[in-house]
This record gives C-alpha cells, structure tokens and sequence, in this order.
C-alpha cells in the first residue's frame, strides 16, 4: 500500500499550529448575544420562588427565561443512533431548564444579554428560595428504601442489565478454587482544552443554525428537534475544528438550550460557552463504578467462572443511561475462554455531575476490577500473572454468543509476547532484590480487548462523498468528525490508496454541515476509521471505478487491463504509463457528448464488528515513604489491526496512556459529603496530567490484518486508555506485595495502606 | 402541478429584505488586507518606467506587485465551459498586470495595505512614465492599414465570423424589392448593485480560496487555475449572496489578480472591491455593434433575402471574444423564414473597455437593428408592422440547418396577437390625428427569440444534489447561482413538485462552494431553469423513487401504486394516505438492517435546445420641441413555455424591460474621442433609469408546454431586455414618421432629425 501504512503528516497539523484552524469561539458573528445558565446552589430539592425581575431589568439584558418558559416535555441526550423502538430510545428524563433540581450546578434559567459580562452579572440578580432534599451522594444511599426519588417513579434505578451464559453454578463447583473481591474506581472528568460551546442563530426561514464543538452533528441535530419539539429537518448543526471531546462531546450538552434562547430572542445569535466549573460539574463525566467479581478457577489456571456485579453510579440525569454499565459487564467476553459468566449491573441515580460517555464507555472500569482481579488469582495460584492470561486468551474464531459477533483476527497473545520483552519482564520478576527496601519496584501487566463501533447493539451508519476535480484532485466530505484523533488524516490516506493518487491530491473538508454533510453518527466508540473507513473505502472505489470506465472510452483500453498508480492510469500487466488521471478528469468535465464529472455518494450500514486487543507493560518505582508512583518504563502494546498511519495511531497511544496514567495515579472529582457541593472544579486542583509529569510511553503494534475492516484495521482511539490503571495497580502489588483495589492510587490511599500492612509506621 | 406554476414566495425574500443575507461585503475576516489596482492613465501605449519605491515605503502597504512580478503567461477570462480544443478556447490576450497599457484604467501595479485608504494613497506614490501610440477608439481606427497593433499580430481583429444559408444572390433576384440599411447601438454597462468584489486567502495546504461575487463559480476556480499557472483543484471559489450580475458577473473580472495577492502576501486575506468608477471602465460593457442590413421581400411581404454585416466593437480585452458577434449573427434565424441568409462579422480590438456578456448577449444589438428594418421595410411595402411579422413568423417544426435544434414550440404568433390587443394597435394605428402636432403618439413592436442555454456550441452540464432529512424535509444543492434571478426559488418548486412535498419541506443551500457544490457551469445564457432545472428535476426524481421504493419494503405496497402527495404517500388509485414521507425517511436513517438516508447526487449534460419568443409592443407620445420620448404604455409577452413562477416571471420581465428601456433612450458610455479617457463613469452622469422614471411595465405569458424543458419551460431571464429599443424606436417612427438606426434615443439626437426633417425649426 501506498498512502494506508505510512506516517502522513496530519491534514491539519500547519492550520493547527499556526492557529489558523477555526474552532467555535473563532466566528464571528456580528451582533453576537451571549448567555450564561443560572445554575442550582443545591443538590437535592426544587425551586419554590423564583425572581428574575432585577436580572431583567440590568441594562444589556435581552432575555431571561425560567423553567416557566421552556417546553414542558423532556428530551435525551445521548450521542446514541436514535430508534423507532421506544425499548432502544434514551431516555428522557431533562427538560431545558429545571425547577426540580437534581445536582449542583443544575439548570434553572438562563440570561442572554449583549456581552458575558453582562449576563454573568444578570446571573448574580437572580433571587431563588430552594426547597431542599438529603442529597443521595452515593448509590448507597440513592438505594435506600424510602430515599426520596431523584426522578419520580425510577426508585433512583436508572436501569438494569444481566446475563448468564453457560451454569455458573456448575463453573464454580467444577473449580478448585473462587475467588472473590471489590473494586472502586473514581468520578473523573474529560477535561478537553476547549470547553463545551456553541452559538445558534436562525435563519430568515425559521431553521435554527447550531455551531458547535460536537462530536455528533448528526445526532445533536436530531437531539435538539426533540429538544424543542420540532421537525428535525428544521435544525442545522455545523462542527467547525474541536478542541478535543474524549466522548464528553458525545452528548448534547449546550445545543439544546443555546437554540432554543435563539428562538426566545426572534433568531439572533446566541453564544454560550462553559467556563471551565461548568464543564467539570455542568456536562458529563467518567462513570464511578464499583464491582463484585468471583473468579472460580482450576489449579492449572484455567478459568472457568465468572461472576461479576456492577453498580454505576450515573448522577443526576440519564446521559447514556444503562449503556455504559452495560457495555462493562458485556466487552469482557471476548478476552478469556471461561466455562460460565453471570453478570448483574445496576445504573443509580445520585445528586451528582450526569456521567456519560468517556474514552473507553465503561471499559478502563472494569478492567481496573478485572485484570486486578486476574492478578491476585494469579498470585493466589502462584502462577505468573503473564502465562496466565496467556493461558485463558481466546484466539480468532470465538464467537460471541449473545452478539453473535465471532472474532476474526486477534494478536493478543503476540501483544503479550512483545509486552514481556519490551519491559524485561522475567528478568525483573526473577530478581527479589527490586522488591525490598523503601523504594521498591516492581512490574505489572494487564490486557483489555475493545469493539470497533457498536454494532450490533448500535446502528453503524456512515457516509462518504468524493468529488473530483478537473486535475484529478478530489474532495472528500464525510460526516464523521475530525475531533483531534487524525481521522481527517487517515480519511484522506484511504482515499489516496484506493483511488491511486498522491495524498497532495486529495483535500477533506474538515467542517461537518448537517445540511450537505453525508450522514454519520459521529466520532464516538473507536468507530471512525473502521466503520467510517468503509463509507470512504466505497466511494473511492466508485470513484475509481468511473475514472478507469469513462478512460476505457477515451482509449479503448479495458478498464480492467488499467490501474491507477500515482495519478497515473497505468497498463496492470506492466505498470506502464498510459496518461495522467488529469486528462481523463478534464475530459469528463468538458467533453461535449461525454461530460459526467466523476462523484461519489455512498452511504454505508455497517453490520460487522471487530475486537481490537492490547495490554499495558509498566514499571514502577513505589516510595513506601512519601506513597508516590513513579512510572519509570510503560508500554501499550495494541493489536488495531493494519494501522493506518503509525505515528498518528502513536499519538492516539501516547494521548490514550497519558490519560490512563491520570486515572490511575491523580485524577478525581471530589464532593463535599454532605451537602454534595463540588470541591475541585477546575484545573488548578484537578490533578490533570501534563507533558511534565508524563512518562516515555512506548506505542507498539501488532498488525495482524483485519478482514471486515476497509484497510485491514480495527479500533484504536479508546483503547490505549484501559490498561495503564490495572498495569500500574499489579505493578505495585508485585513490588509491595499490597493489593489496591481502588482508584486513584494517590500517595494518601497508599500511605494509609502501607502502614495498614506493617510496611511503614 | 402543485408548486410548479405558482407564486411562491421568494425563499430569500425576508433574508433579503432584513438584510441578513450575506453578501462578499458582509463577510468579515480577521487581518483581511485590501488591495488597489494601480491603472494605466492613458489608452495606449506602454510604461517605459515604474517606480513603487515610494508606495512600498508607505506605513501599512504590505506589498507592491507591477507587471514584473506576475506569471508573465497569458490567460482568458470569458465565463465558457472549458474546451480540451484550442480551436475552441476562449482568447487569452491578458496577463494578471500589464506594461503594454491598452485602455485607460489598465491594470499596470497592484498595492496591498492594512486598509483600502492606505492602499488608495499607495497609488498616488507609484510614478510612472509612458510611451503613448495613438488611441484607436473606433472599428475604422482600429482596422485602418497601417494602425498600431493593441494585439500583436492580429491586425486588430479579434474574429471573424459567418456563414451562408441558401443562395443569396438567387433569393435576392428573386425578390420584388431590396431595401438596405446601417444601424448603430451603444456601450453600456451592467451597473450591478453590487460592484464587482471578492477576497482570496490561502488554506494552510496551500490551497486558494476566492470568496466572490461571481455568477460562475466552477468556471472561475479553473480561469484562476490558468492565470496563475496552478492546477484547477489548487483553488475553491465560494460565492455567497451576490447583488446582481447581468452578465458581467459571468467574466472572472477580480478573482484573478486577487487570488494573485493572496499567495504574495503568503496567504492573508487579500479584498479587492472595485469602485463604481472602476466597475464602470476595468469590468465588461455591452458591445457597441454596427449593422448593415440588406432585405429582399416580395410584394407581399414575404421575406426571402437576408444579408446582415457586423462589425462589434469588442475594447482592449478579448473576454467572451468573438462567441457575441457570432451569437448576434445566428440567433435571428428561429425568427422569421426566409429563402436565403448570409452573415458576415467582425469583432475588433479598441483602446476601449473590454466588452463581455451582457443580459441579452448580442441579441438586443441585432434585434434592434433587424426589428428596426423590418418596420421599415413594412412602412415601404405598405404592410402593417405586425401583419408583416406574423406573415414570416416560423411556427413549429422549423430545424436549424446549422445548428440541428428544431424548434419544438413557438407562441410568438400568440404573444403578437395577443401584444396586438393590450396595446389596442389596430385603433391606434387608424386613428391618424395621434400623429399630429409637436406631442405625437405612436404604436410599435419588435419580435425576439432567444435560446435556453447554449447548446448545441456550449456544453451545459450542470448538476443537482438532495439529502432528506429524517423528517422527509430536504436540502438541494445546485451549482448554479442566484443572483438575483430567483433560481433558488424555482428550483426549490421544482424539487417540492417532483418529490410531492410542500415547498416549506424544501430548504436551497444558496451558497456555491466548488469544494462540494455540484459541477455546473453557472448563471447565463438564461439556462439555470431549462439546464439546471433538469438536473434539479432529475435528482428529485431519483429522490422520490428511493423513498417510494423504501416504503415499498416497510408497507409491501408496489412502489408503482403509491404516489407521494404534499408529503404523504398516497394510493395511487384513489388518494387515500397511506403514511407521511417523514416516517419513511426516519425509518431510512434508523433502520438497523435496512438504514439508506436518501440522497441523490446527479449529474446532468444537456443536448437540447428550446427557442423562447416574444416581443414588445409600446405607445410614446413624443415631444418634438423637447425631443423627450414618453412611454404611455409598454407590454412584453413571452412565450418562456410553461411558467414556473409567475411573480417572479413578471419580476424578471419588469427588470428586463426597465433595462431595455434605459437602452433605448437614456444609456451610453461616453469617451474623450481624443484621449479615449472616459466622460462617464459614475452613477451621477451615467443615466441609469430609476423606479420614478419607469413606466408601468405589462407582463404578459403564453405558456406553450416545451417537452425539453424540465418542466415545459424554456428561456426568461435575458428575453424581456431585447425589445423594447426597437419597439420604441418603431412607435418613433409611427409617431413621426421618422427612422432612428442609432442608439440610444437621446433628445439631442432625435432633436438634430426633427430639425433635419423640417418637423421643428
């Protein structure tokens, strides 16, 4: 292959440096309004009085609008494909704007007035009086017969899930050994660079416009039809170049209520943009989940039962609702052969930020308890943790039983492998003398495997369009979102392998409009280069197909004796030049009797999926004294199938581990217990990672080639976020001998700990 | 038909009338720079030194470019599809900056400043020293022996043309009489509202982007792939609003050199708005065309003996080149029969401004002078004007012995009888008192035909693009531009129409974007509604057989049973509802086995032709003191075939007329016949016709249905501007008996004949 395989430079790496890429915030638009959201000083409890007259009255205020002013039904926000079947729809559990109010920082009005200022003003003359319940911060207590109902009539149960595949019962009597163990993992945020905005304006035909930085124009247009009950052709979403979305983006956030503010003040345009707070406590954020796991097992280390209980802890509102904790007690089936699993999950609604979807959809979760959970069974049967997993891989050719969808290609054990070598494990294992002392060190491994789309719980469809130009230059439209991964990138790669022209040849459009854009989903569930990929492999198929057809007029030679190789219609059998694919655009442009230029307009329904596999390799050095982690080696293995552009697919691992590592050892979003307040909301105090504190991350691939993915390729995007957490967390059990099993690991929680086990005093 | 054939509102008519629509103006870029074109002071000659030492120095230019620094190749600018024949190619006589200066207002240096004020008193320091030739401002002076060529090596001649049908010396021998005679028309300009204007930035892929007020966008990207030496798809021309054409929008009169100063200041947006002044002598006029015409005729009127000499003043710059001479000689044949015909046609470079396409493209020329002769030869034969037209008229049946389109329709003898009674001919013409004393009333009429598009000379591709919405709602795309005309508003009757949904279920994207807008050569030759309009139809047929077809499998009602009325799908048989569009298009978008969002993306390469007709029929009262000619009463009716709007049909003939109006009396160029500098070139002195000077103005339709038409229809846009000069000037010649064969109809001018006559002293 010519383009597929090879490091391009991104599409939009000049525009990008040079600050010539247009994000939201870039457009200008004049007699711009601005709105700022009067937010809930409560958790729990509901409006009894409210007065806006002060707000209103503030001079530069154009509009403020309650709960009193919006449409009295509710609406979803999930990024998810929508359903004609009401059992597959979101659910609707939000209005625009609130008087029952569920969180703090709910939504309880909102002003538009000339500038921010001014609005954020207007926001301080607003007077509430509150009506306020206990606050349910934990699921415990959301549980709790007689709680008071977050949402009425739900028990605070947002929804339920399970399985049993196979006779657990029979699995773990056959076992020689169960083991069974809790796990935590922690709220945390996706912090993208640029905050959640949008602007909305109406056109002079009563459409309402939304730019915004979206991951799912499509879907956000369909969001916001619902949202203010009208014709979904009537909502226009444009996605100008984001500043990251990590799935936070995969929800309508600010859309909905930006546009309707748009109609409030006869179409002019409003802009909303979160501050940073509002984007920790106001959006969406990583599901904490807590696992049950028993793990029944034969000497040997074969594994036979698997049970597993998840509670998720979903916040205020639905978001994603059960998916999340649903795709944690599914995704796992593919990584090991066992004779039986049971999994139970429950999503329960708190008084805390809505949680939502976030790299990895419930992934980094329960593989946190699972390849923990692997590690400690390992060390029970005495049996290195490596050859145990190695021991229970499932190769190519399982096929899932609920999904059906059977596993094609898997390089998992060959990650493995390479895994152990790339860290020296058995060396490092081997020498006791790491393991002693107040500095200790130790190794740690753990595996995830992670679909490509969502197929076939989801739909998975994806557009292209090609057009070509007079130069045998094309266009390429898709309606999938560039969000920073690259896929402008690998996009315009694939159209240059298929077509046969230089990459230079070939020009995306990076701003997604659902009016002209083919439809898509979105950037979401590690989709885009596989199922995306499709779209955009057939049409420049077609697109190839036209030029060879309409050359064989030209010369009379058969379009199947020609290929194009370089911008370049060549003889097959011998590759030598017949003319530049130019002449045959030009003709096809211009010719009198002939002229049909060359597009492609290809929509595509994926109904395949593909299980991408990988682990994490780390070392680290433990400070029994002061509790800190350092990583001193980490490396992410991953099985992606053929990989499109190797340094972007590094950039993905680097992005994706670096990620990973703040969920492991720094990263959580903190409450006040009792009234449910936020105590850290910005980046000051969130303990994100930056390039200072990050290690060298090792990005290394496997390729075996994947036959449902349109260049051999599967996921990529979500997976390099799963395993540094489990890694780590073995990697300290290995050099301590202490077995965390909640995260963050910060140096507190270890500390604590280690005196715990006599390791300190 | 349900929306075809109605008055549809304008679907821009609120954006416009509130001023939300955007126009190139109202497109504000960050850093945006302006440009200034210094211009040639003198009419010929060429610049022996330049010195621009001094504007670069001047705080906020950015850059100074002169003839020296441009690709010192040559390109063309006319708005014609591109041909692969260099027989066929437009004359590319124009650098992008100019020492060899051939009119005044030449285009010798270009400023480039942080502001148009500083790029304005950039150009008062650039010095420069000329050597003058002789201003060759008429056809004689051009083509005397011995005249300094404007264009090497052409003798000052830019194309010949002609042709002969039948044996002319025959036909003339045996006619009863032969009567000959010269006519004259004007220069005149478009006068646009909006002047000609456009910026041009670079993509960081080195890309060029033209954001321009341009009737033809595809054909620009390529004319300014030629002038800068750069492959085609290297540029994207976007083309918002824009306020008014008229033909010279159809000539890539700024794009050219504004993309040029994009790439010298390394890519910051350049603007370039010409002003009225400059709109007036460095754009495109109407051709100043000389006639001679020789009849034969029976006794009875019929015609048998054509011969027609033109000699078309064509300025410095080739732009369309010889294609007008040649159309003002070959469009006249679908007129009238005749046993024989020759042409003969010049078209000669002056040291005048560049003559283009101007509504209308030749026709109201010849029209004038042929419509003119024929009243005269009636007033010789002692026939009645229209009597003696409709003797000749060609009806149905008539195939062009050149080009090979047949005439499938003609309602001309309709719209002459019906002219006939609106003006009330037959009483006026006998009531002989109306052409007594010094205000004199008179009737006249003069017949057009005209053609939908160009073909069989030109290539009409044109294309059309559909997405529907899940709601059944839809956008199309087209290539083809408004610019005024109200294209986007016939097409959006023409998709609703097609598909069956209202008109308010159909959104038109406005904007062309050669990136994604569909291949279409542009707005000209009146082909947007005839050539677009059939791709437009074509898509939506294609659109309507998907959704049909769909429902097909959802309902297992044939496709061929069901129809899709104000959108729902019906029986066929008997109306009856079966579900709404939207329904099939929300299943189409959701199903999960079956998901296929209907779009339709066609390409369309039209071979026919369609002769529209019509004619104008006018009563004056002429003041023979004043020599002021008032129109009491003027009526166009056209034969456009079927109407597809008939507000905007009557919209279209108000404007047309009003600017035939302001042909026949009021408009002309004016230059020192010395220096060639122009007289007039403001809207101040140049006499434009206001709504206060514009009479009541009748609209008339015979609706004949045109089988090549999409819809029945045939050309409108330039028809209504063809007749009314020589109408006038006929109702002239009745009032007072006197011939005027030179326009415009100036009261000097009629003045010096009264007084010549002995009608005044």
């Amino acid at each position: 292959m010519k383009s597929v395989g090879r490091s391009v430079t991104r599409v939009d790496a000049v525009a990008k440096v040079k600050g010539a890429a247009r994000y939201v915030d870039d457009h200008f638009v004049p007699g711009m309004l601005h709105a700022k959201v009067f937010r809930s000083a409560i958790a729990n409890g509901w409006v009894k009085r409210i007065d806006v007259s002060k707000a209103k009255a503030l001079p530069g205020v154009v509009a403020v609008v309650t709960y009193e002013d919006v449409p009295d039904h509710t609406f979803p926000t999930a990024g998810h494909p929508y359903s004609k079947n009401p059992a597959h729809q979101d659910v609707a559990d939000r209005n625009l704007l609130t008087r029952r109010v569920r969180l703090v920082g709910d939504e309880i009005a909102a002003v538009v007035a000339v500038d921010e200022r001014t609005a954020q003003k207007a926001l301080t003359l607003i007077e509430v009086e509150y009506e306020e319940y206990e606050p349910l911060l934990t699921a415990e207590a959301a549980l709790k017969p007689g709680a008071p109902e977050i949402h009425a009539g739900t028990g605070n149960v947002l929804g339920r899930g399970g399985y049993e595949l196979g006779d657990l019962a029979q699995a773990v009597a056959e076992s020689d050994q169960v083991f069974s163990d809790d796990f935590t993992t922690q709220m945390v945020a996706h912090c993208a660079m640029e905050n959640y905005s949008a602007y909305a304006y109406m056109e002079e035909n009563g459409r309402i416009v939304i730019v915004s930085s979206t991951q799912i124009p499509h879907i956000c247009r369909r969001i916001v039809g619902q949202a203010l009950g009208i014709p979904w052709g009537r909502v226009r979403v444009i996605k100008p170049y984001i500043g990251g979305g990590f799935g936070g983006k995969q929800d309508a956030v600010v859309e909905p209520l930006t546009a309707f503010l748009t109609t409030v003040v006869h179409g002019r345009p409003v802009k909303m943009e979160f501050t940073r707070e509002e984007s920790f406590i106001a959006s969406r954020v990583r599901h904490p989940i807590a696992f049950k796991i028993k793990t029944g097992v034969k000497k040997d280390g074969t594994l036979l039962a698997r049970e597993l209980e998840i509670v998720s802890i979903n916040g205020a509102y639905a978001s994603h609702g059960q998916s999340i904790a649903n795709n944690a007690g599914t995704k796992y089936r593919q990584l090991y052969r066992q004779q039986a699993i049971k999994c139970k999950s429950t999503s329960v609604y708190t008084n805390m930020p809505s949680a939502g979807a976030m790299r990895g959809y419930g992934i980094p979760q329960v593989m946190f308890a699972l390849e923990s959970h692997m590690d400690d069974v390992a060390r029970e049967l005495a049996i290195d943790p490596v050859d145990f997993r190695l021991k229970n891989v499932i190769s190519a050719g399982y096929q899932d039983p609920i999904s059906g969808v059977k596993v094609l290609t898997s390089g998992l054990a060959e990650c493995l492998q390479k895994g152990r070598e790339l860290i020296g494990w058995d060396a490092k294992k081997a020498d006791a003398s790491r393991r002693e002392g107040m500095k200790r060190r130790g190794v740690g491994a753990a595996c995830f495997t992670y679909a490509s789309g969502t197929h076939p719980v989801g739909l998975e469809v994806a557009g292209a369009r090609i057009v070509m130009n007079e130069d045998g230059s094309v266009q390429i439209q898709v309606g999938a979102t560039e969000i920073g991964q690259g896929s402008d990138t690998v996009f315009t790669q694939m159209v240059a392998e298929t077509v046969g022209i230089p990459t230079s040849m070939v020009h995306i459009l990076s701003e997604q409009d659902t009016d002209i854009s083919p439809v898509d989903l979105g950037s979401y569930a590690s989709r885009q280069t596989y199922i995306t990929g499709m779209a955009v492999r057939k049409a420049a198929e077609e697109i190839k197909a036209k030029v060879l057809d309409y050359a064989w007029g030209m010369t009379d030679i058969p379009a199947g004796a020609m290929d194009i190789v370089d911008g370049w219609l060549v003889y097959k059998h011998n590759g030598e030049g017949i003319l530049p694919i130019g002449e045959v655009a030009l003709d096809a442009h211009t010719n009198t009797v002939h002229c049909q230029p060359f597009t492609a307009d290809v929509s595509n329904n994926a109904r395949v999926n593909a299980f991408a596999y990988g682990c994490t390799f780390v070392e680290v050095e433990v400070d029994l004294l002061t509790g800190k982690v350092e990583v001193l080696e980490i490396h992410n293995v991953h099985d992606s199938g053929k990989i499109i552009n190797p340094q972007l697919a590094a950039g993905q691992v680097h992005g994706g581990v670096s990620m990973g590592l703040g969920y492991a050892l720094y990263e959580q979003m903190l409450f006040d217990p009792k009234t449910g307040k936020p105590l850290i909301h910005n980046l000051l105090d969130y303990k994100l990672m930056t390039a200072f504190d990050t290690p060298e991350i090792g990005a290394h691939f496997v390729e075996p080639y994947e036959p449902t993915g349109p260049y051999g390729n599967k996921a990529l995007g979500e997976p390099p976020a799963i395993t540094p957490a489990p890694a780590i967390r073995n990697a300290i059990l290995d050099a301590t001998g202490v077995a965390f099993n909640d995260l963050p690991l910060t140096p507190q929680r270890l500390i604590a700990r280690f005196k715990a086990e006599g390791l300190i005093e």
